[in-house]
């Protein structure tokens, strides 16, 4: 069994993560921390644990933990992962980190949009990117994955295929995502107030969201372009989910079926990616609750523009369900394991 | 491994249903059948299922499906199941109706309350009524189980304890029940409609809701009493889920503690039964998407009252979930089999 | 022109009223206040009011400002009013309180409910209690009304009638009430999230909420009777609205026709409470942004329980609207001036 | 007193728009009509009207009711309005049209995207745009009104003012628009069920929605330019409500506050229109339930890229509120009457 830790397990991200590995048949949690509730039972706070998951939080103490655990989890608010994990950590045990922190492989980059110090500059080299369906082979000796954003990972999945085939306009993409209020987390936020933000829909950080330089750094990564993102999240009143509507000019004359054949292509042998029949609209509801990311692509016989979207639950797919996908390529695991829950519907 | 067919599989119970089986590791689904969409994959109309479960929807026809079949779920509206099912098709295989027209014992009763005829009245005697955590002994023998409806298992489930033992008065019960939209199944329907249901709350079939027969014949019959009951069901825009609040009578003077044992000794060995700490209050939040009912008991000390609370999933436990409940019951396998999911949070 | 000013003009409650007011022919508001915002404009709060509220938020300075008010509506939590409220504030000016403080007459019972000191003992015998229906004689020369509760208008409208005429059981009365989230207030809060309250349901403050007293207060002083009542409140996702589902016995065999005889007896000339056909049942989309109180009653034919239902929008009928009802009866007003919006649908 | 029919007055445009007239001091219902409810109350359909708007629904005759009204609105599907109006009914009343029959110039650009034949090819010349913001002057003297589509009116909103200033190219406007479940209308659609739409976000009519040809037409007329619009709406679980994300393409380098000083120029007078102070959000809840339309703008420093969003509510400045704003221009009366509500928060 693999003796696993969540640093931060009373956020959405660590919940569900909990719940994940809780039912996970090769392994075992050893211990869930908390800043907020430690020496409070776990299924006091999330109550859907009671019976399943009692163990009391533990203080955050990253260095002890590693100790006694074969990988941690990592779900704390960005600038406090970096300032916690170091060599020593990495050598007691694997880290799949679902902040930030190790994303970004430029220090400045970091700390401009973060707005931070970085505390562990040294580690960035080793870092891997945990997007699994494009990184799978790094990941798989990796001792620190940094776990993709959920924007970026919507993003990213939607526009990587028609950008590596040279197919698109690298300087223009314009990804207009929408997302639902647990991307805000669990903090005290007058704005995720159910009558706040219930029945109506907005744009935030217009131009300035923090997974754009991620999102750009990954598919340059991938394509050897440079590429160049409009990213405008909104907020949508419902709990999990993300679409990305993702707008791409492409460079030539090129067919709806051709266009088609690129994402088979790279996808056809993925088994989260479920790549839809021609006219299907990716929507959040099939893939809530699962690790599924829905994606389709259409394109515009006026303009020409070629529209990609990509569906995914932001706490799956977007974070804990990744990264126990990514714990799985880690330790030579079947990938899918504990990550076959279809969406939860109606 | 168990072959099982399921016949309604594109109503919302039928669904989930679907959903449980296809993860069930000692059952093979055989075959779905869908009046209105035969002829269609099934992960066409629940596109969750994609990649999961894509065989065809067939044509109702449950003595020809029998033949192959250890286990045929019925999920079809009332009255329909009695003209189908039969002493031949019973001969074949085991049969779980989630729908209402086994439950009531007395033909007239049903017929009354149902206002349509029924036409399988030689199977009543056989149809064992499948609320497992009071009927486990009886449902492990039967062929034909009728699946409790889902208010009357979570108010059964609420107030059985307290009847059964004398404590409160038979003919001053008060359930005021809250139900998700969910209940109202998948017909089309303008009530159901987004704009018409969202942000709204009101009460329907004010002292005429078909539950309320049931709740009573399940409570006579597991307490010996004759109890009068009180219903009154509520539509909350959530789409799953039913909290009951059942207001009962003290015929003596007892304890919090006192009652408090009372539940506690039905329950304490049940695993899909929480009965939660004191002073906590279920929330159908908690079990939204398992199969647990999640229950609580008050006293109101200036009244005398005693108040308990159920909150279930009445797709899970009050449908689809219990039905295999049921099911892992009748062909001896461990009773959580495939029904360990937690809430799904948030 | 009435001039006007709100002490706690950024909660809900002070909000909703501010709109009233602002639409009010006869009212210019003199002054908002507001200790968390005092210094921006409300506008920058409430953005719905750009444009048409622009003004500056205040300090609270009730002493103050009430030297040029002809009424201050006070919307503060509880507790707070009573320490500012005095009788050179009432010498200046009308108040309107849309807090608890001044509702329960006995200091003491107040006292064990809200676990503080109040603060204004002298006030108590002054303070009208301002359920317009039924005490608007009283209003009409009132200087200090107690605006009552949102649970307590929509529970003693339903069941007052029946208590009052003896049809009733005084110390058998259910009261079942469910409420939107905004009845919370705007404070921050976990429990209100999006995450946490929508898609769910939960009794809260069970056999402990603090309008019980008030209720039986209300209804002692109006029917005569010593009513015990129990009242349970439900939290349900939705944004505004109370429905109270009112369990009754008789103490007599009375039909229903009778029944409804007597509601239309006291309801009839009543502009704001519209009872309703036979069968009908109180939604609270109907009322939701109005004044109105919708109200039906219906007997269960089998256990002869009478229930009777009200819906009533919290923020208006149970806050706001009530109040500048109150205010239009005590300045000599027509009763329904800037109160004719009807319920915004869908 | 303006005598006004509504036809088609059980949709969800023509019950917001009995709201708005019923409270019009200058107008006087004479007749509402529907084709599914005639012979029922009004007030039996929208029971929020109860007590306020009890008249009986009419059978729809525009012909006959012409007679005897001043103006007649039409809240039709498309394709049927076309049929019905006719030179002998503009010569007895006004006429203005909530459909799309009279909004294309072109007949063939109508029949290849509406699917339709057109009626009235007589009277397209005759129809004006009624974009009140930018049509005011036609309007006035107008007989019949084609009343702006709701995404039409958000999306010309947002991008008139650039794209008449020649700032930005008029071949490269992409428009991300998000719609609340409204905008579908009250016809039965298994799709608005709530359990089928609320808590998700898809596209839908991807490239192929019948308001790009509107949006484009409109666009032309007023910048004198030949737009290329990527037009792409999404169903959102909110009830009412517009997002327009509107990405343009500077065709210079401009700044962001000679950006804002062209919106200035042309909407500082409207009063209908808000222009946000730099850096706030457009959000629907600040126009749900008014007949407001809040802009703002953005430019990406990193892309360039011009990004303004508008938000309405659709039901009022997307349909009836713009067709009261109509009226109210033809009728020489002031144009906010009736129209001053703010939105309805929370």
């Amino acid at each position: 069994m693999i003796k696993a830790s969540i640093i931060g397990a009373t956020g959405y991200s660590g919940a569900v993560l909990a719940g994940i590995l809780s039912a996970h048949k090769d392994v075992e949690i050893i211990s869930l921390t908390s800043k907020t509730y430690a020496g409070k039972k776990f299924s006091d706070i999330y109550k859907n644990f009671k019976g399943i998951l009692d163990i009391e939080l533990e203080e955050q103490n990253i260095e002890k933990i590693s100790k006694n655990a074969d990988v941690i989890f990592v779900a704390l608010p960005h600038g406090i992962a970096s300032a916690q994990i170091d060599a020593g950590v990495l050598s007691n045990a694997k880290v799949i980190d679902l902040g930030a922190d190790f994303r970004l492989k430029d220090k400045e980059v970091y700390e401009n949009w973060y707005n931070t110090k970085h505390h562990g500059e040294e580690l960035l080299d080793n870092a891997v990117y945990g997007l699994c369906e494009w990184e799978r082979e790094k990941v798989k000796s990796a001792s620190l994955v940094a776990n993709p954003g959920c924007y970026a990972t919507a993003s990213i999945l939607a526009a990587a295929p028609l950008l590596k085939e040279g197919v698109i306009c690298p300087d223009d993409i314009i990804i207009d995502a929408k997302s639902g209020v647990s991307g805000a987390g669990r903090s005290l936020d007058l704005g995720v107030h159910y009558c706040e933000c219930s029945d109506s829909i907005k744009a935030y950080k217009v131009a300035s969201h923090r997974h754009t330089p991620e999102i750009e750094q990954v598919l340059s990564c991938i394509s050897g372009k440079d590429p160049l993102v409009n990213f405008t999240p909104h907020l949508v009143p419902m709990k999990r989910g993300i679409l990305a509507s993702v707008y791409m000019k492409p460079v030539l004359d090129i067919s709806l079926n051709d266009i088609r054949a690129i994402y088979k292509k790279y996808y056809k042998n993925e088994y989260f990616i479920r790549f839809l029949n021609e006219g299907e609209v990716p929507e959040t509801r099939w893939v809530q609750g699962s690790n599924f990311c829905d994606i389709n692509v259409f394109k515009d016989p006026r303009t020409k523009r070629i529209i990609a979207f990509s569906a995914i639950d932001n706490l799956v797919k977007g974070a804990a369900g990744q990264a126990v996908q990514n714990m799985n390529i880690m330790f030579g695991l079947e990938e899918k394991t504990s990550l076959e829950n279809i969406a939860m519907f109606p």
